[in-house]
């Protein structure tokens, strides 16, 4: 599943008030979302993308030559939304899913196939924790506290599940909107599987990391 | 004050059992120290170095054109410890002291500008902070929980003291290690100011840092 219908307003330029959606700009010559789609489907046996509603046939032309048979659905109005709608897209038989951003093109291979592992292991729920090079701080009502680095990661993606338990946080979640699928099933009380993350999987939020994403695959 | 005496052994290729100091990396032919000195020097008084200690010769030459008086101390053998002695290399007549890392050789002035400017306002201790971009999840005794993203800022440099109080804070921490000084500060008690940080102050702390600094240099 790619949910890929957000507008990624942080990486538009501050002028642009209708920018492109994220999944669809371009890196070196092809979208972020065929990118992404493209290392997911050799370990998957098909993929369900959530696009932008007016962009559908946009992105099924985009993903002609994916080497995985794929639906593209409406995606709703939050990426929450887009995720529960492309599981609703799955048929039920299918036992294991994986949820990966479509802007963590560069996301490695091994990375997949690590979360995969974990599944086949017997995890409900699996996500990719990579450690934070910066301090941090939490803000309070009264000011601000130190988080303890060494306990925190940063989650990526693709994050692992049953579909079943998947589909149930879903149904669950109803109107509280959690920033990623780990937080909703643990709602459920599933236990949440951390695996090693890769730098590589870094998400591309503001143009720097754009910028950085292009100089990766021109080195290539 | 810039605390460089680190070895940055997430920046060393993993075959290199004995790296060159990190802040003595080049980045475009100049070192990671030399670029951040060099963004400091002109809003401060004086620069002091925790230079690693065989090195004080090599990071003297490097420094040789900063456009304020600095002095090279031996750093100490960890980050902190590096901080409390350059401290001490400070007259203690000089009222206000900034704290930089040298691995964040892209600091825009304008962001050391905000710092001195909260100190100005009559902060005690001010931190840049910058909203992350991945979910956080802090690992447990039993496992791991989300963190709510909205409220954690990652912390970057410079961050700006009193200097009597950043003083006190390093004299009382004794065997404590904190990541960063402004959580050495609140132990005091001192209310820690957050002004927003800037994405180009990020930290050079793994190869993909490195190259993304390369290029935005060589897009200048």
């Amino acid at each position: 599943v790619i949910p890929a219908a957000g507008l990624g307003m942080r990486l538009a330029a501050s002028s642009d008030r209708d920018p492109e959606p994220k999944a669809l700009r371009l890196l070196e010559g092809r979208s972020l979302l065929a990118r992404s789609a493209a290392v997911l489907a050799p370990l998957v046996e098909h993929v369900v993308v959530a696009a932008p509603g007016d962009r559908l046939d946009q992105v099924r032309r985009q993903l002609w030559d994916l080497a995985a048979p794929f639906v593209v659905v409406p995606g709703g109005r939050t990426r929450q939304a887009s995720v529960g709608r492309a599981l609703d897209a799955i048929d039920p038989s299918v036992e294991l899913v994986l949820v990966h951003d479509a802007a963590r093109p560069l996301v490695p291979r091994v990375l997949v196939e690590r979360v995969i592992a974990a599944l086949d292991d017997g995890s409900s729920a699996v996500v990719p924790g990579l450690a934070v090079a910066d301090s941090l701080r939490e803000e309070t009502e009264v000011g601000s506290r130190p988080l303890d680095r060494s306990r925190v990661r940063a989650v990526q993606t693709p994050q692992g599940f049953r579909l079943e338990v998947l589909r149930e946080a879903h149904r669950r979640a109803d109107t509280f909107e959690a920033t990623d699928d780990a937080s909703l099933v643990e709602l459920l009380g599933t236990v949440v599987t951390l695996v090693p993350g890769d730098p590589l999987a870094f998400k591309i939020t503001r143009p720097l990391d754009l910028l950085l994403a292009e100089t990766l695959l021109a080195g290539r």
